[in-house]
């Protein structure tokens, strides 16, 4: 018998995660599932973080509380900035300062204790949403980050951080899940879901979404208020 | 009159740390000081980092929590592993995994949000302990990662990452301390200091500490118990 190797997926609850989850499976990792409660408004993503890594065994679920409001400067997190509901030039300001940093750090330390080598994380690089933290020179990046930062320097072996989703447009991650069975009505993506996982159907997220599932001919099964 | 720029100084309550912010004031920086309640053993060292922001002027100073003992590995966060009295060949147990890239990260996004392009971290790679991120070639990495991450990257100014202590003796970084007035007193280096800042005098951080001021011909103010 073979025991799997284990990987770090950052699971936020959305559309994207979900699927980087489904992936690490199919690749044959036993994935370690890590989400954070970092005071974003959207908190109905992180049940849908639990739901999701119930629905898919995952046997190590962690949440990690980070008081990235302390930071402030986004809208996700400080509550004086509004979220809009119109798409806008740049980076918009629900972009959380560092965010992606942070918690790949975070999986990193986890991945050192747990004795993974692998970080999976939903970034995206088409249907984005102009963060600089999802482009791939981010990522590869960090890679670096991750093999000088950790004992896996030193002893030779190699962190790999994998973003199976960075070059797939929205519909593409969709079919992708669906052919892997991810049940998108557990996930969350919208910026202000209310306390029951119902999107507002107006911010980028949602709009994003929409247009993926629209994209991809499938029917969408976001529960709106 | 001309403002002077903020830059971020990550502040442990250590010896280093205090060096650093004064050498970060007389670089000219406005320091915006940040420490980490990540469950560490030596609670003291976070009240002298309060001390020390206090008695330099600090206006802005700022702590985070953080559930580092959440992901455990380590003879600092994890009560379950003992803090070693003799000096150990390779990476110690006090290593916590990934801490450099997880405090940069948290500095990095302060950084974006208070208009800041520097970081200062009192890292050292000559009286070290041994940690893989303290080396050089980390801090280069996650200065890469610093310009790709951010709003800098996009806008055009770049992100750098201080580290004036990494090429000195530990006397070298007293004697500079020293000359800049830095009151090392209200410092705490030991990992089990008490609730007073009073200090072990066995642990690594102890010896290295003494053996500091020994070469600097110095006499240590540190309290034992």
């Amino acid at each position: 018998m073979t025991v799997s190797k284990k990987a770090i997926v950052l699971l936020s609850g959305g559309l994207d995660s979900a699927t980087c989850l489904a992936l690490a499976r199919q690749d044959g990792f036993q994935p370690v599932a890590l989400s954070f409660d970092y005071g974003q408004r959207h908190h109905a993503e992180l049940a849908a973080a639990r739901r999701l890594a119930a629905a898919s065994g995952v046997s190590d679920y962690r949440v990690l509380r980070l008081d990235l409001g302390a930071i402030g400067g986004s809208a996700l997190t400080d509550a004086s900035i509004d979220v809009p509901t119109e798409a806008s030039a740049g980076i918009p300001v629900t972009y959380v300062p560092a965010r992606n940093t942070v918690f790949l750090s975070f999986a990193l330390g986890l991945a050192e204790v747990v004795g993974a080598d692998d970080i999976y994380i939903g970034v995206n690089a088409v249907d984005y949403s102009g963060y600089p933290d999802c482009r791939p020179e981010f990522i590869a990046a960090f890679e670096q980050v991750a093999n000088l930062a950790t004992r896996a320097g030193v002893e030779g072996h190699r962190m790999q951080i994998h973003t199976p989703l960075i070059a797939l447009s929205k519909a593409e991650i969709i079919q992708t899940g669906l052919r892997l069975g991810v049940d998108y009505s557990l996930t969350v993506s919208c910026y202000q879901a209310d306390a029951e996982g119902r999107a507002c159907g107006r911010c980028d997220s949602c709009r994003l979404r929409r247009q993926g599932f629209d994209a991809a001919g499938v029917t969408d099964p976001t529960r709106y208020y």
